[in-house]
């Protein structure tokens, strides 16, 4: 793509005044439009170096809202960054809807520091996907200049003490192997020039033209994100049941021998052995900064807070944390629902574990129609390269689903209600769910067939009996720490 | 995806009865429907040796008018297919729309018979985006059974003298190595479960069982398919221009040097000698097997078919061919647009010239409206894709841009008319097409710099001179071939 680009361009000074000062009475009008309508916008700016992505952005925030919008400066990862898969910072970064964030280079510095690897690529399609299908508008912008001019530009900061030092040894660098990188930037723009998120190279020899080019873009992407919010809605389409499949359909669930049970001293024994051997793997797993993630889903009152206490009880509190997951609140709903757990995922070296989790969206959100049928379709796509991306940074990924029966789910809402100290942990809510239950088991076998991956398994615990249903719990977690540390 | 299917279903023949009078019934009628909206269909059986893949397709087309579906049985690769990239088999294997095809075996062939190398799953999720997105219901079936049920159904068969021969060496080192093509299944499973192509596991132990649940889900994916063709279209979201940015595009086409020439003698002495070397190379090249493409684009009377024919002159026919592109015919435009190109695709040691071409789709289709602005916004990557998939199979890809100017155009458009010899290569839509030159010359700056990639670059051959442009162009033919040769 860079081959073709002319990137002597220039513009007057007076086409320049005239140009920008309609450009930046229309940003601003569509900086309130997007707050209006909740759309989130996220502007990268990558590019040569000293071809003036900082003055760029510079000009650009001129026309904003100071409150509206956030730039984040991408450098060097920082220590808390290297110990997350690298498309945590960004996940993490991620403006709210109607807000505007703007990157000083992105995303695509993994691909540009270091030999770009095929995965790093899928990541950053998946990611780029995924935000845009949320309704995100994305804009990436590529500033170009030629050797010659990149050159020029250093030599002027050189000359003057005050600001020789802007021109670093990776700058240098690569004056010298321009050719090379530009090789480098050719491949990541082919890579990842789709139709949801194209590529806009900025000749940015003539400072004015690249403004005014920048802003035109910026523009048009933010006024094409305001008409798609607005337009008539082609509400999720409504999938008709043509032909009743549900015996066909697989059920895990109900081939699930509950009866597996243990007796009180059994477990107390097995239970004090596998919590000594957690606590010194957890040691080994720190040393050696291997991040863990748990997730727990299950029935309500299928005993996922149960496991978790015996799990968690003898660990080094520091070590780990639980994160239970409720509803969204404004913030989070304000955000792309992996938003949440992105936050929340460990670093190196560190558990955590997920009281209920991201697949709410193929369970509750798909049966309460939270979320479009496209939506919760696309999600196990989503889910999956997530977890990928966990797995890919080293992580150990597992994920436990607390079965019960529906008369053993019974006895325990009732237990709870008699029980003073319990009471609170049962609702109306937890009823209705119940009445639900045929829907559930449908959407949960679904999602353990469709998620089911060797990188980051789905463990069916047989819940009616509480000791067993810890205990294989705490062993599969072993078990699993064991073999990865061996590899 | 494969791990927690229970492969032990079954069906009494009782409710088999019942149930299958009905969907043989509604299968029958959806064809209809399919047919009458124009719906192309593919479905895919795979699975596991001895699952029963040929029994139940056989099943399933007991309920189709036969005039309306094809089977592909995908055995190894013939002498031609190894020829073409691997895709290439089932481009120009696509049903027309209306028509249903069944494959035994798949696609997937090839990453299951080999390593499977990342690049030939990219090759197959674009294939699958870029069909789907093209309106063709894609049902994919992976029929699964357990190793002792193989052996059982592979002694059944060694034991009788008729039937012995259907056990291969190939299906015995498969059940040898069960669990390592467990693995590898699984690994193609989780890399190609898609929203827009999802995979469905079909417990095969029972064979009634599995008949209907093929059944099943084709039929839900037909009505499916024919519901989205019926719906209210939202036809293609019409672009408004926002802020004209038309002075600040690229403008590649505009940069040209017009002026460039060569004198008569000069041409003639060039010209001899780099038909001798091509026709020396193209020798080379059948040799060593390497493919050429060809790609010729240029504004009306830029050249083309000039150029063409000094290119091929001292080659030997046999070794190339010269393919021609007019507006698509019927049987085309029952395609994907890809799929006539594909067809023409060089095998292995050949040459083929494109006069005009697939980029037609981002000229005069998105120009005159031919199609939406999605279907040529997509384009672009689907192209990249297209001739990454050639490059991959050892390709060499060179696209040439003849450039002439508007004055020159007229001159010639003029010589053509007074000359009774060329006046029927002159028509009222050259001169309407000529109204258009901003349009296309927008059109035509975009698409050089999206699709011009190191693979499969673009040539921009300046062309008022006739003697330069052609000289221009076996120059790099001969310079591509050379530097391909030494690689």
């Amino acid at each position: 793509m860079l081959e073709k680009v002319d990137l002597t361009k220039k513009m007057s000074k007076e086409e320049y005044r005239t140009k920008m000062e309609r450009l930046e009475r229309e940003l601003g009008e569509l900086q309130r439009k997007c707050k209006r309508l909740d759309i989130p916008v996220m502007i990268a700016f990558e590019g040569y170096p000293a071809a003036g992505k900082g003055a760029q952005m510079g000009e650009l925030i001129h026309a904003l809202d100071p409150r509206g919008f956030e730039v984040h400066t991408v450098k060097k990862e920082t220590e808390e960054e290297r110990m997350h898969p690298f498309m945590w910072r960004f996940w993490t970064k991620m403006p709210a809807k109607g807000r505007i964030a703007l990157y000083d280079t992105s995303w695509y510095r993994k691909v540009l520091s270091e030999k770009p690897e095929k995965r790093a690529f899928d990541s950053i399609l998946s990611f780029e996907r995924q935000i845009t299908d949320d309704g995100v508008v994305l804009v990436k912008l590529f500033l170009a200049i030629d050797k010659k001019e990149q050159k020029r530009r250093f030599q002027k900061l050189e000359k003057k003490k005050e600001s020789a030092w802007r021109v670093s040894d990776a700058d240098r660098k690569h004056y010298e192997h321009f050719e090379e990188y530009e090789k480098i930037y050719e491949e990541m723009l082919q890579q990842t020039d789709t139709d949801y998120a194209p590529w806009h190279i900025i000749e940015s020899m003539d400072r004015r033209f690249a403004t005014v080019k920048i802003y035109t873009i910026v523009i048009n992407a933010l006024a094409e994100g305001v008409e798609r919010a607005t337009a008539p809605q082609t509400t999720g389409k409504k999938r008709e049941v043509y032909i009743d499949d549900s015996d066909l359909r697989e059920s895990i669930l109900n081939k699930v021998d509950l009866s597996l049970a243990y007796g009180k001293k059994e477990y107390k024994t097995k239970l004090k052995e596998l919590q000594s051997k957690i606590q010194l793997l957890h040691g080994e797993l720190y040393r050696k900064r291997i991040p863990v993630v748990l997730a727990f889903e299950g029935w309500d009152a299928g005993g996922k807070g149960g496991a978790i206490k015996r799990l968690t009880e003898k660990m080094d509190p520091r070590g780990y944390m639980v994160i239970p997951t409720a509803s969204p609140n404004d913030w989070e709903k304000a955000h792309h629902y992996l938003w949440r757990f992105w936050q929340a995922m460990p670093k190196a070296g560190h558990f955590s574990i997920f009281d209920r989790t991201w697949y709410g969206r193929v369970m509750v959100e798909r049966i309460e129609g939270f979320c479009t049928i496209e939506e919760w379709q696309r999600a196990y796509k989503e889910i999956n390269d997530m977890e990928r991306d966990l797995y890919d940074a080293g992580a150990i990924v597992l994920k436990f689903w607390m079965q019960i029966d529906k008369d053993e789910q019974e006895r325990r809402f009732k237990a709870r209600q008699e029980n003073p100290e319990k009471q609170w942990k049962i609702t109306e809510e937890d009823w209705r769910n119940r009445e639900k239950w045929d829907q559930y088991e449908a959407a949960v076998n679904e999602m353990l067939i469709r998620t089911s991956t060797p990188h980051a398994p789905w463990v069916v615990v047989e819940g009616n009996n509480k000791y067993y249903a810890r205990i294989k719990t705490l062993q599969t977690v072993v078990k699993a720490i064991e073999e990865r540390l061996r590899r």
